[in-house]
């Protein structure tokens, strides 16, 4: 069927303004923000509701084309790049906050609200939604690729931060998975599966998810490091102390420096940590004197801390506008990011290897990381039209990977696998990924769920 | 094939010493704790390696003989009864320690080992294991059950605490499931998918547990009150206060009397809070202090609160002992227990309204509660020779479950599935069951792992 004969037949089924073959609109859908090569949907389809998603899953699965989810398009591995066409689902009309139940901490959204309206909407009730990915992305895309971030060290990925899923499956029916209750020993945890699916497994179009009190205070600090490693070190003492850390953020010195010139500041080009504490007034000050000793130990050479709103918000912006500021340095050049997460006692290495690699590999790269966590990303800025520039940063990535690999560690802590991680599959789960594709065989047989992505039907 | 010809084959291929048909081994593993009618092994094999389970699990896929999984035999829903018949996989052999990762708070063990002998192992190390689900079940079987306990307010239940597994599948494929990363979005979570599988998808045999720093000062208390609304009102306070409280069990006030009776002690016959506290010395005496306090504002008649060791170990023997005490009243009675969970603004409501059946339907039972998750316990003495003693404990159950599930809640917070939760499952999950069968159907097509567990094939 050709892509008129489609919008015809869908237009007539669900609405025609809920469904676009323009070019314009198409090319919004065929890329993300990765390096990732676009590839054009055959058309866009805007639901509005979750009988919307069942009729264009039937309808798919009826003519075998293939259908894509698409939430805001700040993916960093081109999960949401239709590379086999078809339909981009796109999730953003369903952008409707259902139901809070704020003395369960629980707040039920349609999959396309995103990260920053949950949180406008919650403030005046006292809570919050932990998970910081840096974009203001959709929460059923944060749930699809298990996204994470800066606060994770301490509340946690979105799969300890999403209680249930409503999912249209291939064949269009509904189920939900997981219950409201804070545990479950009932079933099998397809909550948990569904989670990291990205889109492969069925589409989400309900979440509840977990939500946390805003704390009485909040107290940010920023710590210098004469040197990479001291400064990697000094956050896994803090780990290893036990200290409730909410943020620690790892800023290398060349991300400084980018941001000096962009914003004129004056910043020691030197690494940093960014650190944020959380709880009542007495904890947050017993917990950041603590640290302030553990840094000193460390090495640390400056370390300062406020608590207003402004001054906060102020320190912070380092580390928010640290890759923009990066990439504004290379006009032309792309962004390539690495994401690796290691155990932790494995991340100072790491970390201190990657900065080797950058070295001999004479590629323009600095370091972000949640470090805390054991998680990094090396951000390249790469010229993608050239060839050799490509090729000399897909190799850094590999033996990024590979190392991370060698320890017990992952390819991606957060970003998801998309089209750019899939090599890296077998050697990270070996003989578990034939498990994993019999479950996508079984639940997605026609395979017209996200083809190409995360994983390889053969 | 029959017991002794099955016995010849798989002594000849593992060796003799590993494989019994005797009468008596095979009673001890066609039991749990619970009130489930006994069912027996044709055999019992006890593994002393992977290669030994492998060897047994394709000699029952080739012969198409169920295998069950035995731990500790401390199951409370039937779990590891060998309903089919078949081969109880007793893994209490495989109890070796295998590796420790302190710097990374995990530790590496055969799934025969347990709670207390990780412990154990783990106090030199300043480290301790955090699930506590009071007996002293192996850790495979923990996994396997996904269960949790006191602490798990604060510290999670196992699916939280198992990093990784190795598994053999039913096709004698070895996977590890996961990473030693503390957060990964690689691939398909076979990791949380596996814990709580029952034994039905596949047999443990490693796992990676994340284990924890022993805190520098931990504060025990317990506290009256004058009925079990206010009770269980107080604990839904602290935790809505945001304290981070590490054990916080009600005991209702039958269990009082009958600790009372068994010990010859004199604690008030009301409903009592126990509570654990731990962190540094500050922090935790300022979180009993608000929390005192928030108890005295939901009626609390009496507060006290001990920090030595043998003082602590004193306040907790009378929730530890609290169900054994309750039996001894009831010589000749089994034990039957619910395990709902509900969403934690639904607790003070549910337990109510069980009192209240209890009462109505003239049934001999008492309260415990993990309440700061929202998962209580009424205990039921049951003469299970009786068949309308029975079939009331039965009535009582459902209709405990129907209010759960009818707020949102599980049938299961923490015991599993096994036989005793099987008919709860359509009405819990509706059309995700169908996934479940799928999933179960293409990674056990001959349905030998755990057969007539957890879910139905049909």
């Amino acid at each position: 069927m050709i892509a008129t004969e489609i919008f015809d037949q869908l237009s007539a089924l669900i609405g025609m303004d809920k469904v676009s073959v323009n070019v314009c609109v198409r090319e919004q859908h065929g890329k993300d923000e990765s390096y990732n090569s676009p590839s054009l949907p055959d058309l866009v389809v805007f639901p509005e509701s979750t009988d919307d998603v069942i009729t264009v899953v039937n309808f798919s699965a009826k003519y075998q084309i293939p259908i894509v989810p698409f939430g805001s398009g700040s993916g960093l591995e081109g999960s949401a790049i239709p590379v086999r066409g078809g339909i981009s689902l796109d999730m953003n009309r369903m952008n409707r906050i259902l139901e809070i139940r704020s003395e369960d901490f629980l707040v039920r959204v349609q999959s396309g609200v995103t990260k920053d309206q949950l949180n406008h909407f919650l403030k005046p009730y006292g809570l919050f939604f932990a998970v910081d990915p840096g974009a203001n992305a959709t929460l059923g895309g944060m749930a699809a690729t298990n996204a994470s971030g800066t606060t994770t060290v301490r509340y946690g990925a979105m799969r300890e931060n999403v209680r249930a899923i409503e999912v249209v499956l291939a064949n269009g029916t509904v189920i939900h998975t997981g219950t409201l209750a804070a545990k479950s020993s009932s079933g099998y945890n397809l909550n948990g599966l569904f989670v990291g699916s990205e889109g492969t497994l069925g589409v989400f179009t309900e979440l509840w998810i977990k939500v946390w009190g805003i704390p009485e205070s909040i107290v940010c600090a920023r710590a210098e490091f004469p040197d990479i490693t001291s400064c990697v070190e000094a956050s896994t003492a803090v780990v290893s102390a036990g200290i409730p850390i909410v943020r620690m953020e790892l800023v290398d010195s060349p991300y400084i420096e980018a941001f000096n010139h962009y914003r004129s500041s004056g910043f020691s080009v030197v690494p940093h940590l960014f650190l944020e504490f959380r709880g009542t007034s007495e904890s947050v000050m017993a917990d950041v004197r603590v640290t302030q000793e553990l840094m000193k130990d460390e090495g640390c050479t400056h370390f300062v801390f406020v608590s207003g709103e402004k001054e906060r918000q102020q320190m912070w912006e380092v580390r928010h506008h640290a890759l923009y500021a990066f990439m504004h340095q290379h006009v032309g050049l792309r962004h390539m990011g690495s994401d690796v997460c290691v155990p932790i006692s494995m991340i100072a290495d790491a970390v201190r290897n990657a900065k080797e690699l950058l070295c001999t590999m004479e590629l323009q790269g600095a370091v972000l990381g949640h470090v805390g966590d054991g998680n990094f990303h090396v951000s390249l800025a790469v010229n993608v039209d050239c060839k050799e520039d490509l090729s000399r940063a897909h190799a850094f990535n590999e033996r990024l990977v590979a190392l991370a690999l060698r320890v017990g560690g992952t390819c991606t802590g957060e970003h998801g696998v998309g089209l750019g991680k899939m090599k890296y599959q077998e050697k990270e789960h070996g003989t578990a990924l034939e498990t994993m594709r019999l479950i996508k065989s079984v639940l997605d047989p026609q395979h017209l769920l996200n083809p190409g992505k995360l994983i390889d039907p053969s």
